[in-house]
């Protein structure tokens, strides 16, 4: 049997679980897949704290370089996340015509066509499965099971960390800092949760998906990003007795030429199927111009399911080691070197539904004013709600659900609006998304 | 670019697609996988109706054997379905050399053994994506994605008709006649809808997963399998009273050294991911060991979803054509010679959770009577509900959950039951599946 070495690069969390299933599982991977997997060397700073799983001293090193330049290694494990030095680590590896699987979305968001490039040049693989969505297959479904496909639209909940304190506003009435703090305290947020809750890490997760998805190179500047520091329960509360539950959307729907590429949060029908995913779960919704619709949910983080996905990768390209090939599926495109770029509409250009709540006087004519610039703009308003009456001059809610309407347009009314005498502080935006 | 050609056998419904997708998106396929693939060749006994896709006359021949024994051809589909002559033309390509694509579900259920084996001795690959669960990527999810894992559990709807006539059943409270004759109004049944609702069709196809899954010969006949002609619409509102809904579940457990490979009429908590599974959508509930539940829903059947399907094997197998290689990813095993036969629990050793309806004389001491033997099987019941009162002496619903029990003493309980003078007709007894 074709012995398969492997280097691992960095030994926190996920690794500990990567090595646990080359250790409980690899005699079963063996007889499955006809390969034996061989973990030769594990590198990272820290190799003296005790981990999950137990590994002989002489198998840990300091220096991932022993890993990237070690002859005998066929496949280099990256699980150390950042920039530097896991690009320099990545790319020396790639020299020595070692094959790379990563979870680092970050480093092939920013520099993927930098790596992806490289790879392609030197003959090796990259696999990237658990940079998105952890357990779920969402790359090799883009790329190979809806292969035959144009992919019409993506609707992704990419983002666990977002999604888990938005089912705990919705639940439990709770607002944005306290669902954060219960979310540190279970471990679903990081003491520093900015990626998560700005939106920065699901914006990396969709470049990667519509990179794979669409075959191109993927500005990620162009990508309209909105995080969820702003969501209240009132919007929430409103939200579900419209019929809508409010949450976190990776979004890529394909247009005459361009893509709509966005990130924020969202109003979707209770019972589209990705309302329906509740706490730390990741979903996608992917409809392909023949599959229609298929949706994949699971685990989107966690030691064991991200380790799924790097194993899913490491045993893929065990395969195409045995059978002496490389790049049977490309990364991105057959031909990096002459990669075009992804035309993503501009956010102001792209139409949709809105839900809009305003602070407003309990005031004559308030409606009227509001109404009249709306009109001004041509935005048609679909229903409005005013919530409650206050007797004392303070102001209420008024929830206000438009038709499709150009983003340009929405946002001059808006600040026309805001200037009202009758407006108080500034009105809450939230997008619809009523695509099957 | 490297040409691939490919051979139709099989222009009814979903060889239409198929022929639209190269025809649509030929040049799109071919500038992502960086492979030409060309459609030489089409054979159906009917060459003269009119089809969804237009080719040219000299495209069409009458004689399946033309594209079998064509050298210019890579790769044939069989589209044709059932036994005969399905499974000598397949076996004729193999031998010819030619990979093979199919949907036949029942072919590859009853005869995997031979083709398998005759495909890896003459270094062919097959693919058989779309026989399960049409668009769903249920086989290259359990061959390659969760590859590093351990099958715990498989929960499917895979049978897109019965789970439409359940629905129906469910939604508007119709019987089961009346269900069936809807669905083949509208298309979703066939005229002979026995292999639909008896099940043998969603058997045939756990067969199938159960093979890969565990990568072993499956042994039909060792499947239970049960179908839903008799539930009742009563049976579906007591279920959902009890916070249930009644699905046909292809379910399989791994138990030490064994598996569970039953099909049967179920009670699915209602807030179940497959509980929600509606119409005639089809679903896969996995739970690997590290991937934990992973989800996966989309349309099981219909013209472009199952060409999809097709169309994602042609190009995998095109790519390993273009690679020069072939069994990259064994069928079910790297060794199908010494390929051993899937343990299978007997149903009677099975144990679960009941929901047992009778039918019971409203006379003092029925429930006395009944839960005797229940206790002298060593049955533990969690709950009796009565629907109803009657006076008249008939016979009123009596309905009693039960804690994990054996099948076997469950069946013993119940012929001793039903020869109650207070028990009228049959006992109705659906099992239950509590598993996350």
């Amino acid at each position: 049997m074709r012995n398969v070495r492997v280097g691992l690069i960095g030994f926190g969390t996920i690794g500990s679980g990567v090595v646990k299933i080359f250790q409980d599982y690899g005699a079963d991977i063996a007889e499955k897949v006809g390969i034996n997997l061989v973990l030769k060397k594990i590198a990272d700073l820290d190799i003296v704290s005790p981990r999950t799983a137990f590994v002989p001293q002489e198998m840990l090193t300091t220096d991932a370089r022993e890993i990237v330049s070690d002859p005998e290694i066929n496949i280099v494990i990256e699980l150390m996340g950042g920039i530097e030095p896991a690009r320099s680590l990545i790319l020396q590896a790639i020299n020595n015509k070692k094959h790379i699987v990563t979870a680092n979305k970050a480093l092939l968001a920013i520099d993927g066509d930098l790596i992806f490039r490289a790879a392609q040049e030197c003959s090796v693989d990259i696999g990237f499965e658990a940079s998105v969505a952890g357990t779920i297959p969402v790359i090799k479904t883009l790329r190979e099971a809806l292969v035959a496909n144009r992919i019409e639209s993506l609707l992704g909940i990419i983002n666990g960390t977002s999604n888990y304190i938005l089912s705990k506003m919705t639940d439990e009435h709770l607002d944005f800092a306290t669902a954060l703090k219960q979310a540190q305290a279970k471990g679903y947020a990081e003491a520093d949760p900015s990626f998560d809750v700005n939106g920065t890490d699901a914006k990396h997760k969709l470049a990667i998906l519509l990179s794979i998805a669409y075959g191109k190179k993927v500005n990620i500047d162009a990508i309209y990003c909105e995080g969820i520091t702003k969501i209240t329960p009132e919007d929430i509360k409103f939200a579900a007795e419209l019929g809508y539950r409010v949450k976190l959307l990776a979004i890529a729907i394909r247009r005459e030429g361009r893509v709509e590429a966005r990130l924020h949060p969202t109003l979707v029908p209770a019972n589209h199927p990705i309302a329906r995913v509740e706490n730390n779960y990741n979903a996608l919704h992917i409809v392909g111009s023949s599959a229609n619709a298929v949706f994949l949910h699971g685990e989107g983080a966690g030691m064991m399911p991200t380790a799924s996905a790097v194993m899913s990768d490491v045993i893929d390209i065990a395969r195409n080691i045995s059978c002496g090939i490389s790049g049977r599926v490309p990364s991105r495109h057959p031909d990096e070197r002459n990669l075009a770029e992804l035309a993503i509409v501009p956010m102001e250009d792209v139409a949709t539904n809105y839900y809009i709540r305003f602070m407003a006087l309990d005031r004559p004519g308030v409606l009227s004013k509001i109404s009249g610039i709306f009109a001004k703009y041509a935005i048609s308003i679909a229903s409005v709600i005013q919530k409650g009456r206050m007797q004392d001059g303070s102001a209420v809610p008024l929830v206000m659900l438009t038709h499709s309407s150009r983003e340009r347009a929405v946002c001059e009314a808006l600040l026309e609006i805001r200037n009202l005498d009758v407006i108080a502080g500034e009105p809450m935006l939230i997008r619809i998304e009523e695509r099957d």
